[in-house]
């Protein structure tokens, strides 16, 4: 099968933008990335379009409306969370298929204000079935809690997932927050389901990401391997079995299994990969994803974040984006972001908040309904 | 690269479901398709979902939440009117690409009342930059008008198409209407938007189909090639360049350029396909694409439909299922639908419908913000 590799790639510095349509920012993430690779909207041979609240509204096709019709296939993909890395991966999979060489991906979210859970109400996403008459925010914090009764893990520790991804976006100029958040700060924040107080709570923001997938030989006819990241593996799955559980530390999720066939696919273990880029949706998310992705084992979870192993200069840094919590959580952007940032890293463009030879990078994304896609990518050699 | 084929197909009755769920919908359709290859669901590697309407609900999911979760990778997709076959070609791709044997698309979808235009409407699909603000019915009455001054194509001739596929309906007992409708009754319907009555627009319908699609090489493992239909094309374009007039009979619209591609991919000419299942979203849009796919010069529509080539017994039966106009157009659901009916037709399974000798058969849709899909099938050798 071919190899495929992201060729370009942007994000848009995410915010709040009302008076902006979904189109519009859609478009300025495209002429990023094809400005960051150097190539022309009629290089594109595809796209592929993730956006969830106007899911229906045919916003692939309106984005190149906007930046220059070409008669391209165009496809639109929603998969809650993971809408943004379902399209990208659509991408992947078309030119793994050979029909294509070169393969643009986007990722748009225009968000209401407020909480998820009130957001995605607000849309009319129907949730009989998927969480019942749960709100994000209360799944989340049930599943702190039920970490903390299994493994001890504190309130404090949850916490300090905040401080340290709030840490990690003052040195993103992309991100939608760049202030320090000491412990107290984060602590004494609302309360909004314990144990997550406001600030340990992904950021509504709108946003908007583009990769420019391209298929090996392309890549090195076009002299742009030496900066193209390769893509090892991606995956997706949904939920492994009927149970409204779905993020419980205990049970065997679909981010658990997804890591496996991850790991699987790409002939690797977690202890090689340099850097994260996971779905902290909410700060109790991070702890326990540090155990299904194999981090550690999920009662060392806590102890992870308490002695800076996940820190920007650790042994595996977690978020060095700034995170959902402080970069903010554009649904159907959030995949290509996260795209984005390991594809940066492993350039060795980051910056200030580089990981110091960064190799091998993973993101991580989880949607209501259970949609969990991660990617491994690898720096060109 | 892989051979792909159709194993197993079904839909449901198209009909007006106001008390059942999407998802329940759905989950009949992939029951029937299961049944009609002997298949599990467990058999399922991947599942590609079609919905418009609630495109940003998961409903692939749900579907599964149903019908067995496995823990499969599941992608909901939104094309308009295209949004079926999206799912479809989706899943066409995945399995070309080496990832999967057997993939299971649907598509589903349960309609508000009124015309098209309406009901999207009711849905907040934003029109600004596809159609402008123009509904569909007179998008396709004005691209029949120019029809009628450029060819001189007659009202009668129009109306004759709905006369066809109603007469084509009454052998077909999953279409939502099974009645004939003579000429005057046609004509004397309520006039919509001249040269359109009510009885040439399709008629919103709920409704639900799905396909389980195969590799080659799995398909003879199984012992299911010789009931299977290949796929010798799938193609999917957006419109060529940034024009109003999607439909007009004197442009390059994509229903052209995916055409030509489809004939391109499959090694043939339009005088090779035995049958077609068209995108009849108004009787005017039938005849412009008699055009548009090569099955006559754009000047002779009209005679095509007068002379009978295209009904049952003619030479190049179009819509032998009742098409959208009598057996309804159930947006999501369509695409495969039109699978369901070609797939049935190729292994001489449609009865009193039956086309004499079918070998190859075509599948189009086009869909608002244009995203067309073509895909040409044939018969097992």
């Amino acid at each position: 099968m071919n190899n495929v590799y992201v060729a370009g790639v942007d994000m848009i510095k995410f915010g709040r933008f009302p008076n902006r349509s979904v189109p519009d920012l859609g478009a300025d993430a495209v002429h990023g990335a094809l400005d960051d690779c150097g190539l022309n909207i009629k290089d594109m041979q595809a796209m592929y379009c993730g956006n969830l609240m106007q899911a229906n509204a045919m916003i692939g096709q309106r984005i190149l409306q906007q930046v220059g019709q070409t008669g391209i296939p165009v496809v639109n993909c929603a998969n809650a969370c993971a809408t943004g890395a379902t399209a990208f991966r659509e991408a992947w999979i078309a030119i793994k298929a050979g029909l294509y060489d070169i393969v643009l991906a986007v990722g748009v979210e225009q968000m209401g204000k407020g909480l998820l859970g009130g957001a995605q109400a607000q849309q009319g996403i129907p949730r009989e079935g998927l969480l019942g008459s749960s709100t994000m925010p209360a799944v989340f914090a049930e599943a702190g809690m039920e970490h903390s009764n299994l493994y001890g893990t504190t309130f404090e520790q949850f916490a300090r997932v905040s401080v340290k991804n709030h840490h990690h976006s003052t040195m993103n100029p992309k991100a939608m927050y760049q202030v320090e958040t000491p412990l107290e700060t984060v602590m004494n924040a609302e309360m909004i389901s314990y144990p997550n107080t406001k600030l340990m709570c992904s950021v509504n923001v709108d946003g908007a990401a583009a990769a420019v997938l391209m298929s090996e030989c392309k890549a090195k006819e076009l002299e742009l391997i030496a900066r193209s990241v390769k893509i090892r593996a991606s995956v997706l799955t949904s939920d492994p079995w009927q149970e409204r559980d779905l993020v419980m530390p205990d049970v065997n999720s679909c981010t658990q299994k997804a890591a496996t066939e991850a790991y699987e696919m790409a002939g690797l273990g977690p202890e090689d990969i340099d850097l994260i880029e996971l779905h902290d949706c909410f700060a109790t998310a991070e702890i326990l994803h540090y155990g299904n992705l194999g981090l550690c084992k999920p009662e060392d979870a806590g102890k992870l974040i308490d002695e800076g192993h996940t820190s920007l200069g650790g042994r595996i840094p977690v978020n060095v984006s700034g995170g959902l919590l402080s970069k903010g959580h554009p649904l159907g952007a959030t995949g290509i972001a996260n795209i984005y940032e390991i594809t940066t890293q492993l350039r060795g463009e980051a910056g200030t908040r580089q990981v110091e030879d960064a190799r091998l990078g993973m993101t991580h994304v989880i949607g209501l309904g259970s949609a969990c896609a991660i990617h491994i990518l690898e720096k060109s050699a």
